[in-house]
């Protein structure tokens, strides 16, 4: 019957589990539980620890599908059945949820209302099986063993022998049961009701079970390995927060004190533990020290909870927090899109109109109270703020709530909040525009704020208006044009890849209309690799696209490009030299409009 | 007395807390306490909300400046003290951490030990009073008022009338101090030690000096407003698990069930919340229930944890991750490092030998155990697994382990794990190489890998036995290097900015040894915007140099680049027209080593 399975070789994490059991497999000290046969019978050595993580692996050490009986361990998860059934507050009018600061199997009952203290000990949970949803006792356990099976992810049995012997033992319950049902917590038929409870005792399952199960809870509610939701994310809090205060009987406190996570032990010797947001665990080994806990079950959970610095009320907060979210300041931030000449001006010359601040990290409280200290700094130029979450994980609900209070407060101050985010998670809807990458952002702040000012940046500029070739004369600047071939795309059209631009030795490109950009070539890439754009106006050449890495140029919009081979530069060279020495500054200085008449 | 304060207007976070105060203001019930004159002469009127961030910001809406004795809500802090002065071992001989289930005046104490059930309820407060160290009762005193002023980052002061009203009327925790001198778990003289006590309970504080305290508690024991380390980040913890199970007497059950934050209630109609890693609340409204709590200080902790999701058992696992961490697979992700062509064929035809994992957010154990999944399944090809951590938040010590533990997994694979963290938190030392951006991090991947192919990246290409000028004779291309001008750059050299290039007319860069790096050009920014390097054997153009954004291009180490004017060039196409015409292209395809004798 002994399996001293280790995990999968070579997995560092069940190696790590492999590492705690080692340390505390020649822990002696306790005995197996021996108000029956059947538990006393069970071999002592076994013992097995599993993990399951919240995207539903298990990792495993040790005797991690050796069979037992659930025992108390199935108090949480026939509460949260009941919670389902019945809503927290008519539970709460059957059971307290108050630590009693008594054992496991405390006789008392809240004086006035005779409810049990809480769904963990006996009494109550004697109650919250009764509330359990079913018109006969065969109908409530059978939603009790279909409900612990899906918090299971796998079909669950009843040990029959153990359930016979739990009915006979069980005067001490059945004692609890009769007290609570003369005080009137617990209606129905008494012995049906406790029938209904020796069984869920009785139902067997695994280590590998329990991790599922607490994981299923610290998953709020969804099955991690079957993706089901078992229960409602509040009621799964709910159990948690009970598990926390009650979960360990009369040590409780202790538990919290020195573990900091909320768990639930069993008489079989099992204990299983749930951290919210991060994993379920299940330990198993009988022997029992005197309050009824797994000594080498409890030994674990210390080991763990110290070793990985898993405790509740950790403050995570490093002594310098190592990446503050941070205001780009006072460097002015420009995006990438290449610019006419008086666009980049512009924007120069009004380099506080636009602020950026990033932000790294997952958005808490903390990381969102950050941002508005900053956004309360701004300088009065500031038009526009845009917060780059490119980089954030998950955005927790005090965080949006926060942002969004500050889109509003900023929009009363007469500045713009934009979002770079590209998972595009709408969390701050009507309170920002939002966009898939900061460069996107930026470039969508630059031209509001250039439109305010009067220019259009979205504007055609013809070759032949164009200053690309310097002070020329209108006839001369248009032959010059003739020398360039003309590139019309569609919205979405990729321009031709480098090998072929090279075949066709195009040295220069020039934007009259719409909008180029560099994109990444694949679906799976980072997000925001789309790298510079290009509007009317702009030039460029062969270095300025992307040769050495799989990407590709883009049109983001109707777009007329005019472009200059090798050979029509020698032609150019040809007609008007120094109007070509200007031209190959362009890329460098950035073309701009000619002065027009009609120009303010 | 009334101060209305509204926080700084237009601050969207005091604007928060103004509504939760406002919507509650006309909720009514409850009086102030009445055992004492000076508690039951307050305006029940009174009603401030604080809330102080872990960077030391404190927000505030209504009376938040208003001082009132702390009573009970000093407990949290000199059972911090204490801990302190005694550690938490010989502390819990003293006085339990179980929740008794029971009133704040409860009589019962442990059978055996006579140790009052926790520090939280009277009785165990007056021990962990007299546990704080001091030979007299004036030094005892004096620490524990130096200790709370610590917390609250201000000096405090006694309410003199209020002391000799507590003095007065206290003998029921008279009779507890003589209980518990009788069972043998406070020691001294108990008048002396109660009066420590009334004189702890009559301090004065406002609601603003209550957020700062519980803040501290929050932030591991470093008040964030001073900046002070008052107490030890696992005492703060350990206060901090006491809070959560027994802070608020018979009713913390509930507390956790509905609030899910550790906090403190005081008869003065003051309750405190700390949220681990986030924040620190005061609340201040004297009326009380039945059971001695701030009526409207329970409805803003309710409104508060509910509103904004802050409960501690919230399973914050949104049903999709946003931003799953993620292997960059199959598209072979490459350094923006400029390669000679020979490399670059190396790097090509093997594009599976480095692998890519980028991480976002903050690193618990969920997203570090998700990493360990993507690393399991590495094809056996790769040698080098780069974990990218630039986009990483706080890192949890037990993400640390998991990746140490992954690093060293990987060696006895014969992976090489490497990390791409700008902090360089080397949290993984000993089992990676850690570099300040992905770039750097893929650059030495690759310069490792070309090595074992018996390819030297760094090793000099001399302009003339390189192939930029394509098959040409020997001496034509010594001829034509003879065109170029030397540039010589030590190690942190800046190579021109783009104005004086424009001025010089250089049209090509080619780097003979060393090597360009681009940096940006300002401290403050973001890191990693290092974009491409160059080493040996690599050819740039104007284009490749940033022109467009403030950076600038530096040698990071002693370098040796060729460069060619335009005028350079015009004499290079008149000897050679066809080389030109190769070395035009270059930039494109790459320069190259030319086939040598004794190259493999």
């Amino acid at each position: 019957m002994r399996h001293d399975q280790e995990g999968p070789p070579g997995d560092p994490l069940s190696g790590l589990l492999d590492q705690v059991r080692r340390s505390l497999r020649d822990l002696g000290g306790g005995a197996p539980a021996s108000y029956i046969p059947e538990l006393s019978r069970v071999d002592p050595d076994l013992f097995g620890l599993s993990l399951c993580a919240l995207d539903g692996q298990v990792y495993g050490s040790g005797d991690t599908q050796v069979p037992f009986t659930v025992q108390s361990v199935s108090k949480p998860f026939v509460f949260a059945l009941a919670l389902a059934d019945r809503g927290l507050e008519e539970v709460l009018t059957r059971v307290g949820a108050e630590p009693s600061g008594e054992a496991f199997n405390s006789i008392r009952l809240e004086p006035g209302t005779g409810r049990p203290p809480n769904p963990m000990v006996n009494a109550g949970a004697i109650v919250t099986t009764s509330l359990v949803a079913g018109d006969t006792p065969e109908a409530r356990f059978d939603r009790i063993l279909d409900g612990l099976s899906a918090f299971a992810a796998r079909p669950l049995a009843v040990d029959e022998a153990v359930y016979a012997s739990e009915r006979a033992t069980g005067d001490r319950n059945r004692a609890l049961a009769y007290l609570m049902h003369n005080a009137g917590s617990l209606t129905g038929d008494v012995e049906d009701q406790l029938d209904v409870y020796f069984r869920q005792c009785s139902v067997l399952v695994t280590c590998d079970d329990l991790a599922v199960m607490h994981a299923t809870l610290a998953a709020g509610g969804v099955n991690p390995v079957s993706g089901t939701r078992v229960v409602a994310p509040r009621h799964a809090q709910h159990v948690l927060a009970v598990m926390a205060t009650c979960g360990m009987y009369d040590a409780s406190g202790q538990w919290m004190l020195q573990v900091g996570m909320p768990a639930k032990s069993g008489v079989s010797g099992a204990i299983g533990v749930a951290l919210p947001g991060q994993f379920g665990i299940g330990v198993f080994s009988p022997p029992l020290e005197e309050k009824g806990n797994s000594v080498r079950g409890i030994a674990a959970c210390h080991l763990l909870s110290d070793q990985f610095g898993l405790h509740l009320m950790r403050a995570s907060v490093p002594e310098r927090r190592p990446m503050p979210p941070r205001s780009l300041d006072p460097a002015p931030l420009r995006s990438l899109r290449h610019r006419p000449r008086d666009q980049r001006a512009a924007l120069e010359a009004h380099p506080d109109r636009i602020r950026v601040h990033v932000m790294q990290g997952d958005l808490d409280f903390a990381t969102a109270e950050q941002t508005l200290r900053a956004a309360r700094e701004l300088p009065a130029a500031v038009g526009w703020f845009a917060l780059d979450l490119t980089r954030v994980g998950r955005i927790e609900p005090v965080a949006a709530d926060l942002l969004r209070a500050l889109g509003e407060n900023l929009r009363g101050r007469d500045v713009r909040m934009v979002l770079a985010d590209p998972d595009q998670r709408q969390a701050m809807v009507h309170a920002a525009d939002e966009f898939p990458d900061l460069g996107r952002a930026l470039e969508s702040c630059e031209d509001a704020f250039l439109t305010d000012l009067g220019i259009d940046p979205a504007a055609p500029v013809p070759l032949a208006d164009c200053d690309l070739f310097g002070r020329v004369d209108p006839d001369l600047r248009a032959a010059l044009a003739d020398a360039f071939d003309t590139l019309r795309l569609a919205d979405g059209d990729s321009v031709a890849p480098p090998a072929r631009q090279l075949r066709e030795r195009i040295v220069l490109w020039y934007v009259e209309s719409g909008r180029l950009a560099v994109c990444a070539d694949t679906a799976k890439a980072v997000p925001a690799l789309r790298t510079w754009s290009a509007g009317p106006g702009a030039a460029l050449t062969p270095a300025d696209f992307p040769a050495r890495i799989a990407r590709r140029v883009l049109a983001e919009r109707d777009t007329v490009c005019r472009t200059l081979t090798a050979s029509g530069l020698v032609r150019l060279r040809a007609l008007a030299p120094e109007a070509v020495a200007h031209l190959e500054r362009a890329p460098l200085e950035g073309a701009d409009t000619v002065d027009r008449p009609d120009a303010g």
